[in-house]
């Protein structure tokens, strides 16, 4: 962004203020491997809309959709901004448009026909969308195709992998700092905005996404004492009580207390790449109550990374949990309190906070080399306080290695 | 949340740490308005699903649906959390449900019969929920009945006007912190944390929300010099440059230097309700020939505020503008630069920052009194700079009335 240029168009991002672009061979990659599971599933052709899996798939999140033929050569038809776009895309063929109406005849003039088949995104396309989309494709039959993407998206390169590191190693000093600045008397949310602060410094990109019509995710979860006891409409073992019925969820007004377990799940985006993490704060030392439950919970999660490696499934590492948790004579309050628990202790993460695999009751799903999961052991003394602790890892060939290097002890402050 | 109860439940929210419930009759009147509406509409019931649309009927946005025939008593099945559910809805009968699979069975249980038609809200509801409503309700018409609510919701109760004006109040201390903190050299990305922890530790809720699939709100649009320059994939004159192609917008890694313009648009939340605003900021003096650019967009501003009152159309605000423009001699960079300009000014906010109405080019719905719209009007001199200046108002009998108490001279940080 070289100062006193007045038409300096798009050119300059790359690299200027760590603007980086996604790697030409990381998105060539991805659009083959892609279209091999097209291929394999029989599905003619896909249609991406949605932004997490348009920028997945090309580099950019400007406003655009991306056709992708099992056979053939994939369409980046960009509508805003066409130049920034066509900038940041590592798709080859690039069509502006003005409106999504244009979009059949700019694939029949590329693709050279109507496709027989469209596959779309039905878990995150609006009624509307998809209705708009079956009158643009009169006569094709339109199929469910997020799955195979999401599938794709579980599995990491070591170009995404580094970002993710680059993320755990952010948020071991925002923990850090957190640490710092911890005062008795600081209300939660004050305390979540200081981390705030220090994480936007460090270039968190602020927004964590999920794939969800409902769900949220917000990055200042600092719940102490009795505020870890509350539940919430979250799919999460606590939620906190948050600011108002419209934000019951995360720090709320509440004063830090000294001796109070506080625990900070802070995730960090970069690059769109999103780790999460959980450590217990408390100001002064923490009683040894609650310091034994954080024990426990901290040998649940050893027991579980070290049975992660390829091959094992999210049920099978789900049940080594239950097992230590019987074990150490905290099963009826771990994962949540009596009658309120939730059904899996991770969840893969990467672009998305609930991308596959989920480390559940019910997932059958094998883990595999580069995928990579936030496992989360926690309890919950109903009205009284929350325990848990949080990393981002990556399956490796022999077990996993952890991308958010924080240390495990209690972050107490002074 | 007394200490030492080790079983609060959820009756201790209400009213400590500043967590208060919706009035009762503030969701009876707007529960009783809808049921007019379906009435006029002919439309036998609704099921409201998307979290907003159920917290504007309930009061709560625990995970819940809310069933609301034209005439009859309105059902809220709960699912997450019951009990806090329980607690914050305004909605007399409440039922709990484990999965969505009981609501056919409740509704008939209670509403007496299977609903011929149900509205539901096609604008966001994903293909694949909507479909699965489609399989429950077999043998029912669906309809889409969002347009509605919107419409309903756009015009807000005094109390609603008053949380919005207490949310405009936190703006102000915001605004003002951010000119003591403003210095030469800091990122904008720093500055923006900043902003966002004073916000934090005032109730700032965090995350503004938009009803779409593929925008997302935010609150650090912090745009100095040359970034305020570029465009992004928003709809909006300018983006900004970002972090990274996977958040390219709002505040960037840039230094913030002397005698740039440094546009702010910092929306804040308040108990879910929205206020969004736009002031300059300059470390030292703004060159004349900015000063005098800023000058014609208040002009622009005021112009438009003047003109507003119940009965008159976006459609008219908007061309007031563009002659306002015309005569300062600006048109060709107002609303964006040449080739790439937005086709409104302003648009409605609340619970979602993309509320009806729009002051917009096509827009023709008239202004009603009581209904909240931010004013934006902006100039982008592409790869140079932007300027603008945005207030939340509301509608009044003769005119509008300021949410944002904002001065409107720039912030000149020493």
């Amino acid at each position: 962004m070289a100062r006193g240029d007045k038409h300096l168009g798009p050119l300059f991002y790359p690299a200027m203020y760590g603007y980086f672009l996604v790697p030409k061979d990381e998105i060539t990659r991805r659009v083959s491997h892609l279209q091999k599971a097209l291929r394999e599933n029989r599905i003619e052709s896909s249609l991406w809309i949605q932004k997490i899996d348009v920028f997945y798939l090309t580099g950019t999140l400007q406003r655009s959709y991306l056709f992708v033929p099992a056979t053939g050569e994939p369409i980046h038809l960009i509508k805003k901004d066409f130049k920034r776009g066509a900038h940041e895309s590592r798709i080859d063929l690039k069509v502006p448009i003005r409106s999504r109406k244009e979009i059949p005849g700019v694939i029949r003039r590329y693709y050279g026909k109507t496709p027989k088949t469209v596959g779309l995104e039905a878990d995150v396309l609006p009624y509307q969308e998809w209705y708009g989309m079956a009158e643009m494709f009169d006569g094709s039959q339109l199929k469910d195709v997020s799955a195979l993407l999401l599938h794709q998206r579980s599995i990491k390169s070591p170009y995404e992998i580094s970002i993710m590191a680059k993320a755990g190693r952010v948020g071991q000093q925002v923990y850090e700092h957190g640490r710092k600045i911890l005062k008795e008397g600081m209300t939660e949310i004050a305390f979540a905005g200081e981390m705030m602060a220090k994480a936007f410094e460090l270039g968190h990109e602020g927004l964590l996404r999920m794939r969800s019509l409902n769900d949220e995710s917000y990055c200042w979860h600092v719940l102490s004492g009795e505020s870890g006891g509350i539940v919430s409409y979250l799919n999460a073992p606590m939620g906190g009580l948050g600011l108002s019925p419209a934000f019951p969820v995360g720090a709320s007004r509440k004063p830090i207390h000294r001796y109070e377990p506080v625990m900070v799940d802070f995730g960090i985006c970069l690059r769109g790449y999103q780790i999460d993490e959980t450590r217990m704060f408390c100001v002064g030392t923490l009683p040894n109550r609650y310091r034994d439950l954080y024990r426990s919970i901290v040998r649940i999660h050893h027991a579980i990374l070290s049975a992660a490696r390829p091959g094992v499934r999210g049920k099978d590492l789900f049940e080594t949990g239950m097992e230590v948790a019987e074990k150490e004579g905290i099963a009826d309050i771990y994962l949540g309190p009596p009658g309120n628990k939730v059904t899996f202790v991770g969840h893969g993460i990467g672009l998305e906070i609930n991308d596959p695999p989920f480390i559940a009751k019910r997932d059958i799903t094998p883990l595999k080399e580069g995928m990579t999961f936030a496992l989360e052991p926690k309890l919950v003394l109903e009205g009284e306080t929350a325990i848990g602790i949080e990393d981002t890892v990556v399956v490796t060939r022999g077990g996993i290695r952890r991308l958010t290097p924080l240390r495990q002890t209690v972050f107490h402050a002074p």
